[in-house]
């Protein structure tokens, strides 16, 4: 078969010709139909210092997002069958850890990622573990279907716990505009918030969010009042019950808490890559704040809710607008370069080997 | 002042002249604007049985929803002004027992209520307690503030706690289509959830419950398969996530297990006179399943939510249509009529004396 | 190996010789050390309508509680080696049903039971799932390792989520003092709860249950107050915020509700057989009282709970009392009858074949 | 009467005699059989930059920590009679606010503080707010009912909200034994933690976080492996569940997300004077931590939990342990001067005038 390969530990790519994949007892094999490009797709293409770090699988088939079509099943598995149209949950978890055991399978101890620790699904075709494979409505675009997982981070991060407060009539915050911010926005509407404020220094960006339905979009950057204040002034006064961190920049950290009404929340899903100064005493424990960091989503709660989205035809509009890009996946470097260099949103890959 | 007083034990009551009552220092008197009219006011009036055991003092002003203007401030009040538009929270609580004291104002042990145990709101003025006055926005509709109420106890139904899964992808059943019913139906879409489905033998509030946004309404008296399957089937097929009761039929007691998911939950808030039987083992232990009782709202959580609910211009819309019929406040019998045959879903009272 | 054996649809079972069986890949073989017997066991030896309607497979190992040791592990097998000292979690689920895949395995839409669906662990050797056997600590005895499951019932109908409000200063009621009962007694007061009453008539379990840390055993048969007056007054007259019903008696099933303050909440783990009659209103709804059915235990929080409590000598030498018979499992048909005519509290099976 | 006063602002207090307090409407006047010393208020004798910055009232009545006697009660009081025994909430709320409507009144925008803002307990008699008042077991100790506000501090850093996990077999660390690290260590014991690991480097505190139940007391300081590494050995391996900070240093802020495991939770309690910083991404993001700012305690939640505690007689014991010093109210200096010194733990001062 054809397939993405990281074929060297350094820059770039090649389209080539791999053995197609053979599933095991609890695995699906499946014909792709979209996949789509994340940021870590982006990191190993340009092989900066955390893949050189990360990556240990050389060659590798690149990418995780995807929507396909079931071609063969393992003998044990039982609840896919050939023909279904699945979807992927890139964490490969153990199932017997101590995580695993509570409830957060999504952040087990010894997880391994699709796409960066096994062959990956840019290719024509993929293994999927049977538990990773997420069954879709066949009727769903293959390039909606595709970015499910992004948006699953983005639902993850509105509703990280069964515990948490629900949405309805909340206030909330977006520092960053990226794929998965713009997803927020939009869920966020959906699920009954109150007011969304979004911050995006990116006209392009700061466009969509409008768009996604975010009540008032704020540049940072421009003059005039503090953005703190700015962003109290546009949801209502007393501050944001909830806050999302999507931008990984150190100003937004300062941001989402004073932003904050005392006793709110914040999930953090950026990433600073350098560690970051915080008036913990203002911004936590004087505000009685509540942090909840971000990494994947759960598994599968967060997809049933994202399923749900997806099942209202305005929100899939919403969806087909953050992918401002489709391009043939032989092209994927055009693809990664447009991410890169911020002209795109999501760009979604087409299965044209 | 004018105003409808209750003036003997039994059946009907008066339009007459009172003395305008004198807000102490920690209450304010509002004037009245729009009031409407609530099943327990319809007990009152009929003077059921429930009404001759629960009934203390007479005469007494009817009447618990309204909204209303601030025309004069106790000496203590800090929060409200005069010219505020307020409606009322009809829980007169005592700040202090056990239950008070752990954040669930709304059962206070104490719990005195609006029109039934102190004065009302049917009539050119009435008080309330600081802390029982809820500020509106002065452009919402005196006919729409009025109702926040029974929409708080709609809202109840669905997020009863804090710590409830919120509705994000859930399927929701509502049983029976009275004006909670039917805002429930509304409150539920616009929070998200998946598929809301309502029982109802009343054609004219089965149309409402399909113009307030259900996926289907169903009438369990209606020839066919049984019931629950039919609600499944209408639902999905695994059932039901959460099932509001809100119809006080035996039947449908037995309903809403029955079209439950394994591990579901259920809020009962209809009242069903006298004892019911119920298959305890199958409906909820081997089931799993969760059981609310819903009285009143939460203080003011729910009138947060409620808030955010009517600051959309697509839901005081549905609200609007639940109100079916707008009467000039002396012919209040005529409304208490209308609501008793089930000819009209909510009844809003004109403050014309 | 020797085995306890149903053969036949009808009374009583055979100690028999069978094939030692062969683990599947994600399977371990394990050699029983001790066993325990639990109520189904009863119901299954002396064929009751449940067994008559709920087995399908006959020949059948019956028993579901042990204690073992690895000797064997299939090829696919990572957290376990042989040596290993495990117990089992009865529950085989799916692990992709909808309950599967929201964190709800417990309550698995397609749960198959080890020694009722599944050969069970009366017998010299068993197979048990990987994800079904939770390793013990090898210096804990295996009488009392046996014992784990239904120590886990106990502890989930005192903690059925994560979203429940803690014990710590909670007045609980427990009605009820079979195994469970007082294994749910010792757990409160371990976990902090302020007072614990217990309701029993059985003067021998009412004994234990005082010796398990009860404030008060009542006996609701006994002259004087009506019981829910008593309770209320053993438990600091508030009525209490947690009641557990495992008694299966209709009476208790109005007295948790009569005696529980309002918004608390009631776990339902007794069967009562047969529809049972509650008056809905004032038990629930006005109460706003919240209850949980309790089917099986968390997998594998409860577990985890439960490995704390056994952490605990004074706990674990409260279990041993608890434990009031031991019994070589070839008598096992004087085991069933100890417990069929309550002579015994929990009836422990030594492996001397 | 005689009270402890701040005449200026500057270092110091005088004893001196001032007018007895009347109470208002809704307020009782107390007199004070025990009171003790916080660490706010050695900011306010010693006059540092925060009390400078803070404090408005001068003269002002210091203290606020206290158990007394009701010996008058305003006309609008209901929950309380003279004679009655009472500690005090310090954290005097409006009712009105966002915060406050919504239960979490413990964060209310416009709080104001006994002692500080308002005449305190350091005095023969001091005037609470009905609300603020909290009654005690008569028989309870003056010393020891002195202490529950920041015994509130302690089991609300342990059980922050409803929602969280409770405590039940998890594993705990607490940085800094101070005399809220003390009742946070015998507290987390108590409500049935598995483990709890400590770390002091104060001898004196070290060994009373022994006599507390601390499971390991880890003196950071000391060489060998880096502390993190020894805080999960202690802990059992796989990193603690739940990580109190009350040391206010800034490598603790560290330790309490490195000792962590993932998807725990940390509540930070202690103040660190100036921004830290913290690698946000592998603390907080990769590591899914959660994290709870604490300021007060829930009003009144933690302090019926608190009251359950203090009904153990061993649990009395510890906290008579902790109160290391009794010191006749006059020599309220040298009690000062005890604290800032770090020679106690706790001053009871004892009210001999």
């Amino acid at each position: 078969m054809q397939a993405v390969v990281k074929t060297r530990r350094g820059p770039g790519g090649e389209v080539k010709t791999v053995p197609t994949p053979v599933p095991g007892d609890d695995e699906v094999l499946v014909r792709v139909r979209a996949s789509s490009v994340c940021g870590t797709d982006v990191h190993l293409w340009v092989w900066n210092p955390w893949a050189e770090a990360r990556v240990r699988k050389i060659p590798l088939v690149l990418g995780h997002e995807l929507s396909g079509e079931v071609v063969q099943v393992g003998r044990a598995v039982t609840s896919l069958a050939v023909g279904d149209h699945v979807s992927a949950e890139t964490h490969i978890v153990d199932g017997t850890c101590y995580q695993c055991r509570t409830g957060r399978m999504h952040i087990c101890e010894n997880v391994q990622v699709l796409g960066v620790d096994h062959d990956g699904v840019f290719a024509e075709f993929a293994v999927l573990p049977e538990r990773n494979a997420w069954k879709n409505d066949p009727a769903l675009a293959p390039e909606i279907a595709s970015v499910q997982e992004p948006l699953g981070n983005a639902v993850h991060s509105l509703l990280p716990e069964e515990t948490d407060e629900d949405l309805a009539g909340r206030r909330v915050l977006v520092t960053g505009c990226g794929p998965i911010g713009l997803m927020a926005i939009a869920a966020a509407k959906t699920f009954g918030a109150e007011t969304v404020v979004a911050t995006e220094v990116n006209p392009l960006r700061a466009g969509l969010a409008r768009r996604m339905g975010a009540d008032a979009v704020l540049d940072p950057t421009a003059g005039g009042a503090p953005i703190a204040e700015r962003v109290r002034e546009a949801s209502g006064g007393r501050g944001v019950d909830v806050a999302l961190e999507m931008s990984g920049h150190p100003a937004s950290l300062q941001l989402v808490f004073e932003a904050l009404t005392a006793g709110g929340r914040v999930s953090l899903l950026g990433l600073f890559d350098r560690p970051a100064t915080l008036d913990v005493d203002n911004a936590l424990v004087l505000k009685a704040a509540r942090v909840q960091g971000i990494f994947g989503r759960r598994m599968f709660t967060t997809w049933y809710q994202v399923k749900s989205l997806l099942a209202r035809p305005a929100f899939r509009e919403k969806v087909a607008e953050i992918i401002t890009h489709r391009v043939p996946i032989p092209e994927v470097g055009r693809a990664m370069e447009l991410i890169a260099s911020m002209q795109a949103a999501k760009v979604s890959l087409e299965a044209k080997w």
